[in-house]
């Protein structure tokens, strides 16, 4: 069996001396190459699961395609589990300069971070609705709600996770995957094929720290709230900034540090 | 004042209904582009600070130079401090093809981790120096040393690391960045400008998680011990076994996990 979004492994296990051979799982990493028509527009490792999610969502946040209405399907061949083949709707036009450029601006533009900023301004025009709201101690609960939900990570200690509430607190979607930018495209994926986007309503909370990549995914996808158990960097407090977007980090316990958009939480006491 | 390692910025401190405002450090990310002459090889988000490091450790771990003698000069020009031009030897030739090949190779070839791993093999011929041996004992103790030096990371939460210390269990260098993989590139081009390479009785701590990607780097640095502080993926695991390098992880406390290469290990009870 291949594929998995774990596996099963032999371990030795060291304790203070001990040894101890046992049976453990580790978290799947597999490359998946996204492929629309014959061209192979990306390559990433991912844990297997949720390809299609995965792959749309990456198109869309990477602005390949800017509707759900531009994708006819998408599809894994047979005999290959890493293949995703996209069919873009008639009319809808794969510019090969922009796959070019977007390729260049995932990894931005090299001179500095402003002409960053710059690119995922201009592609997310509106700041994130000025009118959402959630309150502070509403915040602190949605860590509970998505560990609850990690499966798999709960099996393999050794993946992200990003998940989507709505204005309640309630859950609407969790992903996992290795890389915390897949687990982010996989939610923004599903809200595509979902035709739910822009996520006006919703606050979107990822494991670990939240870079400019993660700011630049959640503004694109129309994300008010952007929540991190861990640190943002100084790009992505920048772009959150910019694009007005609210980004708290630290979330951890009744505690949370605001870097951008405090308008949006009630926090008075 | 640009390019840091960290930004000082306002924040505001939700905590148990209490509201703070208060300045505070987080950890730096901006673009660093490296080019060849006038072709622009590669683009990372990093942590600005050793840049030129990151740089040599990126080329020759990414297989676009194959020595430090190949390397004539890295220099940050003036004007920009997110760019790095570096001039080949006379002789050392850039083969463009490979540069293509490589940045696919890095994504992967998308088919399946096989031939991913197969891609490294094909670079790291040999296996890690097979007579290298460490004691759990001293393994237990490297956490505690690297994280004494981490000096960002303690300001901002935010900064992976990545640490060399040699078979007494000394630390040689430590390199942090909100990458995991620039880390380890960052200690990489430590090496090779040192005239290091391989790093044959070293071993290679990595804060987080270990994927194919961080194994890779230790094996092309010719690393016989690599260990996670966190959970490896399976493509990391595979890729281990292949090279018989030896990987650990959950290294914390007085207890680790062994996925790879236990004979370098002194478990013995």
């Amino acid at each position: 069996m291949r594929n998995r979004s774990e596996d099963l492994t032999q371990v030795i296990e060291w304790q203070e001396g001990k040894v101890r051979r046992l049976e453990d799982s580790v978290a799947g990493e597999e490359p998946l190459e996204i492929r629309i028509g014959r061209r192979s527009v990306a390559v990433t490792m991912r844990t297997p699961g949720d390809d299609a999610e995965l792959a749309a969502g990456l198109l869309f946040t990477e602005g390949i395609v800017e509707s759900a209405g531009q994708i006819a399907s998408l599809e894994v061949p047979r005999r290959s589990n890493n293949l995703i083949r996209v069919r873009l709707a008639p009319g809808a036009k794969l510019d090969l300069g922009r796959v070019r450029r977007n390729i260049a601006a995932n990894s931005s533009c090299g001179v500095c971070g402003k002409v960053s900023i710059d690119a995922v301004h201009s592609r997310a025009l509106r700041a994130p609705n000025p009118a959402f709201r959630i309150s502070a101690e509403l915040l602190c609960t949605l860590p509970e709600k998505a560990r609850a939900v990690q499966t798999v990570f709960g099996r393999t200690g050794g993946l992200h996770a990003a998940a989507l509430f709505d204005t309640a607190g309630e859950l609407l979607v969790l992903r996992e995957d290795i890389g915390r930018h897949n687990a982010v495209d996989k939610v923004v994926g599903w809200a595509l094929l979902a035709k739910r986007l822009p996520l006006a309503e919703q606050v979107l909370l990822v494991s670990g720290r939240g870079g400019f990549e993660i700011v630049q995914k959640a503004a694109i996808a129309g994300i008010p709230v952007l929540a991190c158990i861990s640190a943002p960097s100084s790009l992505a407090v920048q772009l959150a900034r910019r694009m007005q977007l609210t980004l708290a980090g630290f979330l951890r316990g009744r505690r949370f540090v605001i870097y951008s958009g405090e308008e949006r939480l009630r926090i008075a006491s």
